[in-house]
């Protein structure tokens, strides 16, 4: 694919953005750059041109041909890694002496470094304090969940680097929080692309595809399909001058998707299915325990995870062994002896047991064979019951995975199909 | 971290390999760039060193100069992505263009499209035609699954490239069963590389870096420390002519990083907390169950990831909500009023509570306030409580992970932290 941006490149006047990710362990192969993919989307909705992606190792010479080269082609870089207490974290000074700028010990850093230390007593080691130094003249990018700030600066004229650690989370928040803000005030953001994701459950990515072939093919918006475990995505794309006239393109394509898909879809851009779930509860006023075998606390983890879930999540039982199916959510001894822990009786009962205990309106169990021993003809890996019980609902199914999947996988399906009937079942609650 | 290759590197006479991934999809940040990672772990694994590694789009101009710059830096070009038979796959001319070399039609190639094709009876489209076109000179690196082949081919002394699709599966198979072969036969395969990790918890890496100075400096093996939420991991990477010698080499390193930080450093390469855990339970034949309030359910998740758990983990109780730590667990009313839900007092009656209600040997505990609201002065967010109830063991403690942590990296930390000290509480007890 040619994207308009390339074949409006210049060679003359140098623009756009490189991203630069510094880190042996990725020459290594011990670790997949994700980095660079979640900045380059990032450039992308900020409409910044980005044509080339690089990483070096921890090492001094590489990284200043690099950044030279790029100071050379690019308008922006933007680099990740090397920050850091430790003597491989080197970025900084190869950066200053690039660009032959004295480094300067910055106080707000080291106050900073000071109140994040745990032991506020004894001083601050020289391996951390070497995060306190920056290149003369350059802005500082704080870091609000880790210690190594990042900086934002221009050595030279047309050039802007901007510095991040690898850790990924510190990464994001400092993107998020300032660095784009940054852009869009140096204006070195351009025409905007925007996109808005759709997210699906319960449909596979080619049956997807086969139901919106024709909108496959857009030019402006494009839209794609990406499919991960349990879900899939698609991605509507605009480019244009301003977020109004981009957002005018994806509004139709929008519409027509949902008409098409129905309830399969279930959420926007960053919404999640536990998200979804804990919005239809709170507006109903309505509160849920879980009891989880196979899953082990995952639903309830995935539930917990939203700010304020207590208003509708009471807990659960995980009921890993079967002397505390029957003890604490009360399942009959004979039912799991006539039907075997993985069935439709037994998942009913745990989810009676848990609703009665826990005085919840809704209640979800699941058991099954996660793998990867345990299988059996009849029973095969793979192989889940669940139960959702409401107020006026009782619904049992049974899903076989399939036992080529790891049990990882067929973990975190049976949450996903867990978490995506419920909300069905909410929604069609009277 | 920098490793010796990286040092003994002289640019004068280059050496060592690049890989350069073709694909406007990955700069839009559409897809990750898996390639990169799986060839670099190969070129580790031939003991070829690799120093850089580059993306750019669909774009003739750029790529002919990225293909002129890595031919004038390194021995060895891989480069996947832009073969196939559409318009924008452009990379097998442009390489025959950049050394300007004449494209040759190659029957072999055009009989294997033939053979691949559906219809035997049609010709074949110009744009299938079109992969069978490679530089005079070239050798053939056969695609089993897919249509289009790579090349490995030297256009100039002391330089060789090596083409391969952007399908991982393809590009896999492609490497297995030619690619490397021909590699190792034309003698470009050097010194085998091999790592051995380690694995901290309960220390920071500035701590830990401080504590083992004299090993970052260390040339052959190289060691290096790197930062993720809860836990350091430190890589010793050796190089040697076979793997019994750079063994030999990381052996005594791998004994000292051990000797200095005992029982800080918990597992081995893919080992995780979970995993020892597990380990040292069964290994006492005991049983363990969790009681949780506001991880709610992320170490009963975590337990249950390990293939055979049900030995030792029976399930647990997710708290989530006071009544819930009363009814099920027999937290006594007056103490979650004197102490509040986040109290020494509270976690330790959890324990106990959840221990006797399921007959385990072991139990632990958690309470706390994950955020984003809900802090106070004397409780801020980030504090929770822990206890840990064995059989001759009783500890609760406190951590403060700090309000500027998010709700994710709080549950996360905690769950971390349990499993670390349940590791150390089950090593110490007797």
């Amino acid at each position: 694919m040619k994207t308009s941006k390339e074949i409006t490149i210049n060679k003359k006047n140098k623009f756009g953005a490189e991203i630069l990710c510094i880190g042996s362990e990725i020459l290594l192969g011990n670790i997949v750059n994700t980095n660079s993919q979640w900045i380059a989307a990032q450039l992308a909705i900020l409409g910044i041109p980005h044509f080339r992606q690089t990483v070096i190792g921890d090492n001094p010479a590489r990284l200043e041909e690099a950044i030279l080269e790029a100071s050379n082609r690019s308008e922006i870089l933007i680099t990740t890694g090397g920050l850091g207490p430790t003597p491989d974290d080197i970025k900084t000074k190869v950066i200053a002496d690039t660009f032959k700028t004295p480094l300067e010990q910055r106080n707000d850093i080291l106050i900073d470094l000071r109140n994040k230390s745990k032991d506020k007593v004894s001083k601050l080691s020289e391996s951390q304090k070497k995060q306190s130094l920056v290149p003369k003249g350059a802005k500082i990018i704080n870091n609000y969940s880790g210690t190594a700030p990042g900086i934002f600066w221009s050595p030279k004229e047309n050039f802007t680097i901007l510095t991040f650690p690898g850790v990924p989370s510190e990464l994001k928040e400092m993107w998020a929080k300032e660095a784009s803000k940054l852009l869009i005030s140096n204006n070195l953001s351009k025409e905007v692309i925007s996109s808005k994701v759709l997210h699906f459950a319960g449909i596979t990515e080619s049956l997807l595809a086969d139901k919106i072939q024709h909108l496959l093919i857009s030019k402006n918006p494009t839209v794609a399909t990406y499919a991960s475990t349990g879900s899939v995505k698609v991605r509507i794309t605009a480019r244009g001058k301003s977020s109004e006239k981009t957002n005018r393109l994806i509004e139709p394509i929008k519409k027509e998707l949902t008409q098409i898909t129905g309830l399969k879809c279930f959420g926007l851009d960053n919404e999640t299915l536990e998200e979804i779930v804990f919005k239809l509860l709170l507006k109903r006023k309505e509160t849920i325990a879980v009891a989880e075998s196979c899953t082990g606390g995952g639903i309830g983890s995935k539930l917990t995870k939203i700010p304020g879930s207590s208003q509708i999540f009471h807990g659960g039982v995980i009921a890993y062994n079967n002397s505390i199916k029957q003890r604490l959510l009360g399942v009959p001894e004979e039912i799991i002896n006539t039907h075997g822990a993985v069935s439709k009786q037994v998942v009913e009962s745990m989810a009676r047991g848990v609703q009665i205990k826990f005085k919840v309106n809704w209640a979800i169990s699941v058991s099954g064979i996660a793998g990867p021993t345990g299988g059996s003809k009849s029973k095969p890996v793979g192989l889940v019951n669940f139960c959702i019980k409401g107020p006026k609902t009782l619904i049992t199914w049974e899903e076989n995975f399939g036992s080529n999947k790891t049990r990882e996988d067929i973990q975190k399906l049976s949450v996903l199909n867990a978490l995506d009937r419920l909300r069905l079942s909410i929604i069609m609650a009277n």
